[in-house]
């Protein structure tokens, strides 16, 4: 199935057709918004086998695997719109007034308010999850913005049934025309237009490096410049400690495996490169995980562009003179029968020194791919882990000794990443409050929020103060009796109580 | 008094200093940093009387202004401390491990880290409150951040004896060396190497829209590109609703005069556009605003530049064809006497239609003039509002008929704003948390933050979550026991009890 890219002059009509939802979409309740996300999110379900049979078509992923994405994205759509009615994220704060005061302190409320049409770019390696009713789509919803989805062309098919679940959501729950809009576009151009319009307020991205920075820096270009949250990987350091090492090697190798591997190693979180420090225990780590690696079958990846990426960068990062193939898939000995988008599990191995002096071992290699770095002792861990980018993750595999005796070097990792797992993997994103997903730059755009946990809905919203208001004209969410019952700062102290 | 401006040299040597402060200061306690900003604020009170006349010698700002302007400043470090020490801020978040779930949930736990060293620059038209100690460093220091300071030059005395202040709490409090730079520099190019350097982490300014525009583009065309908030200021629109009008019009033409030339109007909340429409009440308004601005002596502003600048800004808005002269201050007549450094008190009148088709009417004249804009009718003032840039402030002067009958104006003009008065002035910004200083671009680079109040914490921090950390390696902050006594949400539910 082939869809046309949109034209100047249907991103110009969905835009103002999105304006003018905007102006209507925002003072509907937080109890209509939620109401609408949890009817998008029935939508989901009603679509049933067939979205299923379409999204494993055209991203090649498994029926487990979207099931659980489908459900997942469900949970979201329900979780964030729970927190969006609960209004906790509204920030709402009241200083009263105090007449004798010189000069007198007038009343002041403070709630967060929606910032306008939101662009939302699907990823291809979450066709549901990160995608047309994705986590950012839901976001945006919640905060009070309308949204645009631009389609990923690699599950354009799939794009367009969600997109349909939305619309008959939307319908159901009489949203204004313009609420939802679903563009097609397989050139930047589409995506150029969408993000300079002048009425698109904010955009959400997941995907590449140079695909984020480009709607980031177009975002920054404008007259009116807007924020762009692009997530955009990472590779998700894992420092395997000593004390640790030595207990566990055999293990830890097993279960990074299986992570390492997982969906073909297209998630941003999937674990690149793995730091260790030179020793008995390092040896087993790496032996056991090139025989574990050798015995994973290669399977498809999500698309053409993604595949000849992972050879490349592989190719690329296995060229340098330091670096050593440790194992592939020894499924590769049939590899004239391979299919063309088989994802080979590969490992690498290269020392401290020569990550410290190559920054091409710095780069992801997007695909079921790692690097193990042998340090030759913790001084060298520690330059390592200065010299890293910021990351969506940082693991670290170790003992309460190793922590506690090895301040530096957790310092220094907390420093880079946005989560921090201690004795884990970091694949597998928890979807709840206290989730971060985001890093420092380049692992996203804005360091100070994250794509994952209804902490993102802040991220379309901005705040607005109301000075000298009288109780009747306040919004619901600041009027004296707090008759939607949210949690409010009144003077200095939290509370659900009335003014 | 004069400075030599930094050389690339020490700059370099101030940021390295800051950034090997970061690693020490990120891991004192709320309550350690909370102690450094009261010990600031007593320095400032033992500053004395000399500030004072430092402050007025060079910012010619009267005595009143300025001991009301350190006393605020005092508020602000001590207020900001309060709120720094109390945690609510971190937005601590929890979420328990959940066993028996498929996949199992992890424990994770969340909480905001300090992002690194903040360049903060200071303002000439708040040589306090936004300088050297002010709302800026405050917030910086209780998020976490080494501060370096680039002090304004109209008033880099009392920059150098606040500085002198800071260092003296710091060595009081034991802060590590680099904790606090003070840089001069009258050149951009100590400001852009300031910016540019790689340990900055964010910065804060407040100033015009060519510095803070230029400021942002910056630190977006870095390597990595950081956050900066440039308060760039705005016209404050006043909006005369006709009931309202009908009934008081000398009143608040008399209240207007106050505001209009308050500080010789070099406040970023102050009144630059009066919209009204034609009537005998509007007439009555602008004749009693201009008897009441004859009557106001001019006073000398900030600096030459600033001076130059109202006088260049104000006489390109009465060269428009569009534009008439309601009247200046009467103290012109004598006007051969009149300091160089002189504001005269301004005020012009110009049609919506005229507004609508001129965009130099637009644009903010820093000092004090105002420009009264005459609709003929109430769909011109909302083709007015539609037609505003973004502002820190808008104000209806207005009955609860003119709100209730009016949506689609209110509705308009609270679109723009980052503060929406209703029946008082714009000018006056009270230090609490429920303020909001800041507004939609060009008010500011990030309508997401505000300036004022301790929320404006938030800007120099971002989220870090903890996945799987037992309770003894985990922060104060997040530890089951809750030893800090903060608020944090558990499992969804906002609570300062023990997990």
């Amino acid at each position: 199935m082939s869809y046309q890219d949109f034209t100047n002059e249907e991103i110009e009509t969905a835009m103002q057709q999105a304006w003018e939802a905007f102006h209507i979409y925002r003072k509907f309740s937080l109890a209509q918004r939620a109401a609408f996300m949890k009817a998008i999110a029935i939508e989901l379900e009603n679509a049933g086998d067939e979205l299923i049979q379409t999204v494993m078509r055209e991203s090649h992923l498994p029926e487990a695997r979207m099931r659980g994405e489908r459900a997942r994205t469900i949970f979201q759509l329900n979780s964030y719109a729970e927190a969006c009615e609960r209004g906790t994220w509204l920030d709402a704060r009241i200083d009263t007034a105090i007449a004798d005061k010189t000069p007198p302190k007038p009343d002041i409320r403070k709630m967060l308010v929606p910032l306008g049409p939101v662009v939302v770019f699907g990823a291809s390696n979450f066709p549901f999850a990160y995608s047309t009713a994705g986590g950012d789509t839901a976001c945006a919803f919640a905060a009070g913005c309308p949204v645009i989805v631009k389609a990923h062309p690699a599950h354009a098919e799939t794009s367009e049934m969600v997109a349909k679940a939305i619309l008959t959501a939307a319908d159901k729950c009489n949203m204004p025309k313009g609420i939802f809009t679903h563009v097609h576009g397989t050139s930047f151009e589409v995506g150029k237009a969408l993000v300079m319009h002048p009425h698109t307020k904010a955009v959400g991205f997941t995907g590449s490096y140079l695909g984020g920075k480009q709607l980031f820096d177009w975002g920054n270009q404008r007259k009116e410049p807007i924020p762009v949250f692009s997530e955009m990987g990472s590779v998700n350091p894992v420092f395997l400690m000593p004390e640790k090492l030595d207990t566990g090697a055999s293990e830890i190798a097993q279960q990074y495996a299986g992570s390492i591997t997982l969906g073909v190693g297209q998630f941003c979180t999937n674990p690149g490169i793995i730091i260790g420090i030179e020793s008995e225990a390092l040896k087993t780590f790496i032996h056991d995980l090139g025989k574990a690696i050798q015995k994973i079958e290669p399977a498809l990846m999500l698309h053409q562009g993604i595949t000849e990426n992972y050879k490349k960068n592989k190719g690329n990062a296995l060229l340098q003179e330091e670096v050593h193939l440790v194992a592939e898939s020894e499924y590769l000995q049939g590899s004239e029968t391979l299919p063309k988008l088989a994802g080979i599990p590969t490992i690498a191995t290269a020392t401290g020194q020569a990550f410290l002096n190559n920054p091409v071992l710095h780069q992801e290699v997007f695909g079921p791919y790692a690097i193990i770095i042998r340090c030759k002792d913790m001084n060298e861990m520690i330059a390592v882990a200065k010299n890293l980018e910021g990351q969506l993750t940082s693991t670290l595999m170790a003992t309460d000794n190793d922590i506690t005796e090895n301040d530096k070097l957790v310092e220094a990792v907390k420093n880079i990443c946005g989560r921090f797992i201690l004795n884990g993997v970091p694949t597998g994103v928890e979807v709840c409050l206290s989730q971060h997903h985001g890093g420092p730059f380049p692992a996203s755009t804005d360091s100070r929020f994250g794509s994952v946990g209804a902490d993102g809905i802040r991220r379309f919203a901005r705040p607005i103060a109301f000075q000298n208001w009288s109780n009747v004209l306040l919004p619901d969410e600041l009027k004296d009796e707090n008759p939607l019952g949210i949690w409010r700062t009144v003077n200095d102290e939290l509370t659900k109580a009335a003014v």
